[in-house]
């Protein structure tokens, strides 16, 4: 094969061939392509785009390039499900054992963190026991026995897609749309996925930082899946302020919990739901997104999605009884609140990205690959765009290590809340629905 | 030094500081930053190319990243000279003894060659026992007693030229007028230039095929160096036929020492004189180009180009008497002569091009790096463009190492001489002079 060629097209915004692709993600794969010219054919494709066409072909590429998930025999439909990332996102926690309550199945292999987003491994992995290295067979045989299973990512699934991710970060070639798409997109193909809800977000806490972006990445993700087979359905959600109350591994996990005990919780509760009925739609359970939700709501109020919970964590080694008293889970030795400083008003913003920020510098997050997580550490939201405050009223709660982590914290949280006299609305939750 | 950052403003067209290149090649030459992110960069400026101003910056850094030569103390004004590369062109054999003859100092390091360009140091070891390995000691030593050294070069010098170089042919960004103007001139400067000859190639064997493209690489490379504080001349002159008769490294010194020894040659050595009237002229050694030439062939006629000649070789550990009797350089066993296989005309083209690539074929010059070649083969081009010839007239003479490489090589010489009935002016040897 003739890299030098290859890259010579995308570098004068030519047209790859089926062919091309196949033959670069089979290289980056096998590690045959050394990785100079990987990132030089990456800075191309980010200076000049692949098509839609191409951006399939390298999708279906990537996702032949390693391993695949047979999935074939599972007793009942299963839908695969995918967040771009943001702060807070503990969507999958308390999606999956819902979905699994209403008939669907559930098969996911999940991320771990990078930067401020979060991975659900990494909140997975705060659960004392949970394993989140189960092997197909096992996967196959939890989703056969109550319809829902959930691992790591494994390097044999779409390693060409491994190969470019880990060059993209240092190359300065992540944003990217095609990219983007290709990489979100072959993994779930990869993973035996034919029908994916994929929950796309805006915000500052997002990658995509404005409603126009995501619209961009979501329209990208719709028109490549349909080239490459694939039914999606897309949400376009809110990721300006962190999703829910909590943002830290184990903090997420008791969110969750408590949502699937208590069976309510907010914006966070609402946004399950949501994705729940969009999901069951998609899985052709429901009529409708609202009777797909209704069903949830359901599921989520009579105690059987906190049930399928319990089946999922004994499955996979943790303690079910966790779902009934949390307070196995790790806990930060400081908590200090950050209070309103100023007079009573309205929230107008909870920056998602400067929480997200000062979680990872808690050491709730990774900055590179390698960095050790803190399970414990955190931040808590107690307020949401559109609350009213009065003066001194805990507005956040640091969760850190130390005392002297946390008084750094509550300084730079000084400036991800702004509180305003006028009233403000609450921001929408869902903007879009493809 | 964040390289990502580096890498993101490339890509997104935006201005380097200077110390953002200072920093690139101090870490390209030291190896602090890895291929991959190198390339990246490379691409992103290729894509969008650097400005004159980075362009300046970023060969000074590269000329800054190694050891410099030192000529301070050389008795006599000294120039160097360059050349864009092609197929025959061995002007530096003669220019270097012609020049030192009309008083001038040369100390000048050579690349090998790659593709159909050649290299004047595979000319150079094609003489049995001609040294390439001088010390900067040497070199001096040679240059004060006769005002001539030339040697290969030293990966010690412009070193982050030479990180940038081993990349841009893998990642298809060899064709960047910046990113060659920076690798030029960034060697000569290191090697202690300030006053520099250019012969800027155009036509089929050279890499800029066009007079348009030679003209834009020429008004590059003058905008850089009045940047960067160099004085340079440049002469684009004719690359669409090879530069005189021979091509192949034995045969192209057994050229050169023809023109030396007989002081005549054609358009060889008519460019000898013109490149040769223009270093006077640069040198302030005569009043215009036309009082250098003459200058210089005077010296050519004397003998005096000659007797430089000689020491030059007897310095550099050859057989100065090969300059009186040449039979001792390596010969071909087969030479075959290719004859016109239709009726009488005019030579309309010969392709230096599809000579080129025949000589590399025939093992005169190498695809790779790491290619050995056989000083001994070649092509001999009997015709030039403007040339009457008539049925069965010889055009071309292969000198190849087998019968059947010979005849594999005279038939992909069929489409490299075009005869037309008409007749055909001679090509211009020098195209501008800037």
């Amino acid at each position: 094969v003739d890299f030098q060629s290859i890259i010579a097209t995308r570098r004068d915004g030519g047209m790859h061939s089926r062919e091309e692709l196949d033959a670069l993600a089979q290289a980056a794969a096998r590690g045959d392509v050394p990785d100079y010219q990987l990132s030089a054919w990456l800075m191309a494709a980010y200076l000049n785009p692949l098509t839609p066409q191409e951006t399939a072909w390298l999708t279906l590429a990537m996702a032949e390039s390693g391993d695949r998930l047979d999935l074939t025999g599972l007793p009942r439909p299963w839908v695969d499900k995918h967040s771009t990332g943001g702060v807070g996102d503990k969507t999958t926690l308390v999606l999956l054992p819902l979905l699994a309550a209403c008939g669907l199945t559930s098969v996911k292999m999940s991320g771990r963190g990078l930067g401020i987003t979060g991975g659900t491994i990494d909140k997975l992995a705060s659960i004392p026991g949970f394993r989140t290295d189960l092997s197909p067979a096992e996967m196959k045989e939890q989703a056969a026995r109550f319809g829902l299973a959930l691992t790591g990512q494994t390097p044999a699934l779409a390693p060409a897609d491994k190969a470019l991710y880990a060059l993209r970060d240092a190359t300065a070639t992540v944003a990217s749309v095609p990219l983007i798409v290709s990489s979100v997109l072959s993994k779930k193909i990869a993973g035996g996925a034919e029908k994916i809800v994929l929950d796309v977000k805006a915000g500052s806490g997002a990658f995509m930082k404005t409603l126009d972006d995501a619209r961009r990445l979501a329209l990208a993700l719709r028109e490549t899946a349909d080239l490459a087979g694939i039914d999606v359905r897309i949400a376009i959600t809110d990721m300006d302020q962190p999703l829910g109350r909590m943002v830290g591994n184990a903090l997420e996990v008791r969110e969750a919990i408590h949502v699937l005990a208590e069976a309510r919780g907010g914006r966070f509760a609402d946004l399950c739901l949501e994705l729940a009925g969009l999901t069951l739609e998609a899985a052709d359970l429901a009529q409708s997104r609202e009777e797909g939700a209704d069903q949830a709501r359901a599921a989520l109020e009579s105690g059987a999605a906190l049930a399928k919970a319990k089946l999922w964590f004994e499955a996979q080694g943790a303690d079910p009884s966790l779902l009934d008293d949390a307070s196995a889970l790790p806990e930060a030795e400081v908590v200090v609140a950050f209070l309103n400083p100023g007079s009573e008003g309205c929230v107008q913003r909870v920056d998602a990205q400067i929480v997200g920020e000062v979680v990872v510098a808690l050491g709730g997050g990774r900055m590179r690959k390698e960095d050790e997580i803190d399970p414990a550490v955190g931040v808590e939201c107690l307020v949401a765009v559109g609350d009213a405050v009065v003066g001194g009223q805990p507005l956040l709660r640091v969760h850190a290590r130390s005392e002297e982590q946390a008084a750094i914290a509550v300084e730079r949280l000084r400036s991800a809340v702004t509180v305003v006299s006028e009233p403000v609305d609450a921001r929408p939750l869902v903007f879009e629905i493809l």
